[in-house]
């Protein structure tokens, strides 16, 4: 007998987007893991978590280092996934929340990946996205008809964004602080950038959004922020 | 006075898989609307929310042909919005209910089209798409780290589907069904036929999932199916 991984989505801010089903699992499992980006700050995915499910006494929290050194975050994953393991081995049943989904662009899937394969159940819950819940903060469609939709995790270079803007009908730049005005000045450069919106935390408490994406260069961009760029679309600013 | 209209993504099949959002709303309206893709048949996205919210005396049909003759589109969208804005007018809150997310490829968006701008308030509610509901059922990654996605519906004609292929690590091939046994035999030539997961009615009764596309041809594949393609990673057939 052994416990059972939930790797859990929660949305990406309003506490009312988790489903039914993450909500009812939240109730039902023994232990609740929760990334944290550093060791003094809260987890913003438990603070929504807490809006609908009381955690008292049932929350385990996991460090993840805000770096790309794969070497620091390796041994952060492997640690993570050793100490759930150790807890599915005492017959504790554990959800591993994660913003938005937890098989995109999420700390989940390097645990998925240490502990698929071993002699524990393992289910993953789907999450509404950030990218769903822009564009329905929005009321704009994400795509129709016969149109394309290309994702890209915007924090890495991209060497070839100019063909993919050129290319497809919506793209979405996700996490776009780090080469925020790079992305803007090659939107402006394809005549793009009034095709563009900006939005950050979407459902969160700190929302943000702008249809004018040149306001933004210098001013300080928020981690969980993207850009949509609709190319047969322009944006009022 | 007038009404409200609501966009709600109810997701792919599974009824917990409706947001809290979503159940709250469609316990609240007025009026469930509902497509409908033949007159007598029931409507799956009915047959899913009726599970978890008592819809009786507020359900109204849409009839959408399957077609893709934009006049026959047209009027039946015209027509569909018209009804529904009379309602609006009536002060009755109204739910436009769809599977999967309201904004990616739903009949939804032709109705917001024709509604927003006027005097109503809408508001868009996300739902999980079958997408991220297909990854989650898998426990397969849909993108991790530097990788993009691509989204491709596949019921179109794709010139370029095979440089796409090529060029991206994650692709998704949505409604499989029209070009499949050119979509398979285009994946053979390419050596990624392995490379792809073959899903349908991911979380409703008729779900099914296979790791070999090939042994499908000839088969009747359903309307709600697709293919996810991992570039660098070869299933168990």
């Amino acid at each position: 007998m052994a416990g059972r991984l939930y790797g859990l989505g929660i949305g990406p801010g309003d506490p009312e987007l988790l489903t039914l089903k993450a909500k009812r699992i939240l109730e039902e499992v023994d232990l609740i893991c929760t990334p944290q980006s550093s060791k003094d700050k809260r987890s913003v995915a438990l603070d929504i978590v807490e809006e609908v499910v009381d955690c008292q006494g049932r929350v385990k929290y996991f460090f993840f280092p805000m770096t790309k050194d794969k070497l620091k975050l390796n041994q952060a994953w492997d640690k993570a996934a050793e100490e759930i393991i150790e807890l599915l081995k005492l017959d504790q049943d554990v959800a591993f929340i994660t913003l938005g989904d937890p098989l995109l662009y999420s700390t989940y899937i390097y645990i998925l990946e240490r502990v698929r394969g071993k002699e524990f159940e393992v289910e993953t819950v789907p999450g509404i996205t950030s990218i769903n819940a822009c564009s329905a903060r929005l009321n704009l469609p994400l795509a129709e008809g016969r149109e394309k939709v290309l994702i890209i995790p915007a924090a890495y270079d991209c060497d070839d964004l100019e063909e993919i803007l050129t290319s497809y009908e919506n793209v979405v730049l996700m996490k776009v602080s780090k080469n925020y005005e790079e992305i803007v000045n090659l939107l402006e450069k394809l005549d793009l950038v009034e095709n563009g919106v900006f939005i950050s935390r979407c459902g969160q408490e700190k929302e943000f959004i702008s249809r004018n994406l040149r306001s933004l260069i210098g001013e300080k961009i928020d981690y969980l922020s993207m850009i949509i760029v609709k190319r047969h679309f322009k944006f009022d600013s």
